[in-house]
C-alpha cells in the first residue's frame, strides 16, 4: 500500500528564454522517466543571451513565479544565461523550493574530462561576460594548471532558433567563432549555452579528433535526481513501478506554432501541443 | 512677436524594437531640423521581426503608451514589424495623436522607382508573412504589370544589432538571402525593415548594376513634415530662426551601453546618453 503524497507526485518546472532548455529536459525525461514537467520557453522575450544582468534577472523572477504558482516542486533553469545571472536571486525569492541551474553541472563535466590543453567555453554574450563558468571551472580545477578559454558566440542562438544546423554557411559561423581554438587548442570544448547542442554534428566536422564536447543536459539531470532523491522529493506514489509521470505540459510566451515546429528539434521528439502564456 | 504653443513646441516620439530605428531618426532630424525628438528602443524585447501579431502589438501598444506619457505631438513607429502589425491598434488606442508608419512611405519610395523587372522586399519573418508591404505595393501599382516578391532575411537583424558590416561572412549571408534574385531580377530592392540601411555599402558590393536599393526614412520623414505641416504643429515658437530643436532624448529598455556603442553606427552620429526605462 502506497500512502499518496501531493508533493512527491508534484511536477518538476523547467524554463528557459526559449527552446534550447528542451535538450535539459529530453536529458531529464530520460534520468527521471517516472516524473511528470511543466516547460515555460519564454519565446516573447528571447533572446536573454543579449541582455543585461537586470533584466535577465527580472524575466528570471517572473518566469519562474508562473511555475511556482503551478505548484512545481523543484525548478530547473535549463538556461545557462538565466543560470549564470539570476540563481541567487531565485533562491532568495523562492527559498523553499530545490532550484537548480545548468552552470555548476556543465563545469564538472567538463572538469572531469579535462588535460592540461585546456577548456573552452562557448556560450552567449552575457554568459562569457559574467564569468560564472570561469569561476565554476576555476573552483572546481584549483590547484590545477587546466587554462580556461571562453568565446561568445552571439550568432549560434539565432541560427538554432532557426533551425539552421544543414544551412550552407552554418558551418563557416561555427568556424569563424572557434578561430584561433581550431589547431593546437584546447582538447575539452563545454557548450556553455542549451541552444548550442544541436550543432553537435557540425562541430563533429569542425573539430579536430580527440576533441570532447560537452554539455550540461546529462549532468544537470543527475544533479536533479541526486537532490530530489536525498530530500525524498521522488514521485513513487506507485511504489516505484510507474515509469512514466504523465505526459509534459508545455507554455510558451509566444509563437506556439513555431515552437511544436522548431522545438522538436531540440527536444529529439514531437511535441503535440504548446499552450501560450502572458507574462 | 510669436505666441508660444506648447503643442507645436513638444517632442515628436519614435520608436523601434531596438536601434534600427535610429536609421528612420536620422533622416527625421535632417528633414525636420527645428524639432526636438525622444527616442524609444525596446531592447529588452527585441527582435519584434520573429514573434508573433498579437505580441508585436502588445509590445507596440506599451512602447506607445510610454511616449504618450511623456506628451509627445506625434509618434512615428520607425519599425516595419510593428508598423506591418500594430499601426491599426496604434491609432485606435491614441485616436487624437498623428501616428506614423514606415511601410506606407516605404511602398511609395519603391513604386517611383520600379519598372516591370519588379520590386523585392527585404524584410523580417513577420512583415513578410504578415504582407503590409506586399499589399501597399499592391494598392500603389494596380494597373500595372510591376511583380512584387518578399524574402524574410531573419539574420540580418541579428547581424546589423552586432555591428558586423565587416565581418568575413556578412556578404556571404546577404548574397544567401538573395538568392535566385541576383541575376536578371527585380531593379527595386526595397529594404523593408529599419535595420537594413546598415549594409548599404554591403549591397553595393553586391548587387547588379542598375538595382536601386530604397529604404523607408527619407520619404517617412517627408511624409512627417507634409502631415505636420497640415495640421500646424511644427515646432516655429521663434518665428522660424530657430534650426535646432534642442538635444534629442534616448530611451532604452535594455543595455544603454551597446546602445551608445551600436546605436552610432545606425545614426550616423554620436549618441551622448541612454537613460533606461522599465515598461
Amino acid at each position: 500500500m502506497s500512502s499518496l503524497n501531493a508533493k512527491q507526485e508534484s511536477a518538476i518546472g523547467v524554463f528557459d528564454s526559449g527552446m534550447g532548455g528542451l535538450t535539459v529536459l529530453s536529458a531529464l525525461t530520460q534520468v527521471l522517466p517516472q516524473e511528470k514537467f511543466v516547460y515555460l520557453g519564454d519565446t516573447a522575450r528571447l533572446p536573454y543571451g543579449t541582455k543585461s544582468k537586470t533584466t535577465v534577472e527580472r524575466y528570471a523572477l517572473q518566469a519562474a513565479g508562473l511555475l511556482v504558482q503551478r505548484g512545481v516542486k523543484a525548478l530547473v533553469v535549463a538556461c545557462n544565461t538565466a543560470s549564470g545571472m539570476a540563481l541567487p536571486s531565485l533562491q532568495a525569492a523562492f527559498a523553499n523550493l530545490p532550484i537548480f541551474g545548468v552552470v555548476e553541472p556543465g563545469a564538472q563535466a567538463a572538469a572531469q574530462v579535462a588535460d592540461d590543453s585546456g577548456i573552452l567555453v562557448l556560450a552567449t554574450e552575457t554568459t562569457i561576460r559574467g564569468g560564472a563558468y570561469q569561476q565554476a571551472l576555476a573552483g572546481l580545477l584549483k590547484g590545477s594548471r587546466v587554462p580556461i578559454y571562453g568565446r561568445s558566440c552571439p550568432l549560434w542562438v539565432t541560427l538554432a532558433e532557426q533551425g539552421r544546423q544543414s544551412w550552407t554557411l552554418t558551418e563557416a559561423v561555427l568556424k569563424d567563432s572557434l578561430r584561433g581554438f581550431l589547431s593546437r587548442g584546447p582538447k575539452t570544448i563545454l557548450l556553455g549555452c542549451t541552444h548550442f547542442p544541436v550543432f553537435a554534428e557540425n562541430l563533429n566536422t569542425i573539430l579536430p579528433s580527440g576533441v570532447n564536447v560537452v554539455d550540461s543536459a546529462q549532468t544537470t539531470a543527475k544533479a536533479v535526481k541526486a537532490a530530489l532523491t536525498a530530500r525524498d522529493l521522488l514521485n513513487r506514489a506507485d511504489g516505484g513501478s510507474k515509469e512514466y509521470g504523465g505526459p509534459t505540459e508545455y507554455f510558451a510566451t509566444d509563437g506556439a506554432d513555431r515552437f511544436i515546429q522548431v522545438g522538436s528539434t531540440f527536444l529529439g521528439a514531437a511535441i503535440p501541443q504548446v499552450q501560450l502564456i502572458d507574462i
